[in-house]
């Protein structure tokens, strides 16, 4: 959440050479994205009419080599009118470049502004633009694993330990031991698969007027099992006060929005209460390993792995997703 | 240089509400001040065209008294025509309002971009626009005392100690020893004075099309000796590498263009190589402070106090500013 490299005038203006998109008029360092360092900047436009752009430096944690996935995904999806940023192209037609040693890319703009309490028409628009892209991607021939699987769980809560867990609160061992080896074992391996966002949480949604005028912050895509992405979006939208208040209409809302464009099989749909504990362990994972990794006197929030501990509880106990509204 | 609070759509749709200002199209967090939060704010404006404004939530070290003198002198320098943004009023007229509990005010936002290596062109049109609020502000009525004057500088290096300076640097204590107590009793008393900015670093200034299209963070501004402004603008802005190269034709331009706009008294002009030591050290004060209070590991870069030591040193050894170029 902050822009780790410092760029001036004379460095944006050399960048933006490479473009056909004007003189720079304006660049911000923007508080976006947790390992990227992210600028907003404003050009004349390659038509004199201004225009607007995000500059993303990737800093560390992304493979140089998964950013064709992610850039070539961006403009495929983009081509099919799902919402998401164009990647702006170089004079060459390269989608990024380098600058001080690191790579960087050129994004279009999108407005919108992230909520934190959604409504049912909200969720309903944001069920229909996950739908959308997992449709729109289908022929999309790049390909990037999942890095954060059920194993992977595993690997992070090992690294954790227990007496780690037990440092951030004394469920969360029990918590791990009880449902992993679970979810490792039922994890389904028959479901259809597709790309997917894998991170879809409102602050990574731009709506406007009521519709998505975004889905940004696609640096956890890869192909997996296309159910899951709806499981992570219900965990991340669908409640309140830290994972204490389920809100039913909200999850009515999304879950009848995403059917509307992609209908579910049944065998998705009974899965989903099994996925979105996974998607609930999942958080609860990164956060835990992040929480003990992180100096409690950075500037970064530290995210309570509990608001996840608290939903893995309630999938658990739900019988079929889809009925729960 | 991050965004301390979390504000969500229905924050700023509630905030935006109370300005005649259009709805709400875009918000993001800006990587800009080191004790506020910033956003950047697009709404549809009042007239349908767009608009764009900076909020900025005053998260501590500023002094809520204080505030109408900060967004009053803005009033004030953009009424005068000087490049400096205006404060939006509310609907009631007021310049802040109060939002979880803090106070936030909606700025004017300004085109232009900050440049790290001034030319002479540059450093002419910020020797103009500063000169232009050292007259501009004559008869602003609001008074803030410089609360970064000598004396202070001694607290800050007293609450350092000669161990956390030798710490820093070996040479500190020393320099420390051999200048204080000169630049105290030598300070001037009797030079003219204004409204000064006092932190007028490159990063302050916002250029586009050589001209200078902002002057911004007037957090530090007081009534204090106005030729001491044009000495910390001096320092801010004649060195490159660290303070160990002094850039004369960039400080002939600098000073030429603030008298172009208002001539120096020879009093001035005679006091300002120790009014420019007193700058440099007054950001040794300032940097050894925060160095030594910062953790290492925070995401905020400390700044190192050794490159004002190196100016400080240069300019005890120039007998007049103005003709060193």
């Amino acid at each position: 959440m902050a822009v780790y490299t410092h760029l001036g005038a004379e460095d944006f203006a050399e960048l933006i050479a490479a473009y056909d998109v004007g003189a720079l008029v304006s660049a911000k360092g923007i508080a976006e994205g947790v390992s990227n360092s992210n600028w907003l900047l404003e050009t004349t436009g390659h038509d004199g009419r201004g225009a607007r752009f995000i500059l993303t430096m990737y800093e560390r944690r992304i493979e140089l080599g998964d950013l064709p996935f992610f850039l070539g995904l961006l403009d495929h999806l983009a081509a099919r009118h799902c919402p998401v940023p164009r990647t702006i192209h170089d004079r060459t037609g390269a989608a990024s470049r380098i600058v001080d040693g690191k790579a960087v890319a050129l994004i279009e703009f999108l407005p919108g502004v992230s909520v934190d309490h959604p409504t049912q028409d909200q969720a309903h628009a944001v069920g229909r633009a996950l739908a959308g892209i997992h449709l729109a991607s289908a022929d999309f021939p790049g390909r990037r694993a999942n890095d954060l699987r059920p194993p992977d769980w595993r690997a992070l809560f090992d690294q954790c330990g227990e007496q780690g867990l037990d440092s951030i609160d004394h469920q969360l061992p029990l918590l791990v031991a009880d449902n992993l080896p679970r979810l490792e074992a039922r994890w389904p391996e028959d479901l259809p698969r597709s790309i997917i966002h894998a991170d879809l949480f409102p602050d990574n949604v731009l709506l406007l007027d009521g519709r998505v005028s975004g889905l940004i912050d696609f640096y956890f895509a890869c192909h997996d099992i296309t159910a899951y992405d709806l499981a992570v979006t219900h965990a991340a939208w669908c409640f309140d006060n830290g994972g204490r208040d389920f809100r039913p209409d909200v999850a009515a809302a999304l879950m009848q929005g995403y059917e509307s464009v992609r209908p579910l099989s049944a065998a998705e749909r009974s899965a989903l209460p099994l996925l979105a504990q996974g998607a609930a362990l999942r958080f609860v994972a990164t956060r835990a390993y992040d929480w003990l990794h992180t100096p409690a006197d950075a500037l970064v929030t530290r995210k309570d792995p509990m608001d996840f501990a608290r939903r893995m509880r309630f999938y658990k106990e739900v019988q079929q997703i889809a009925f729960v509204g």
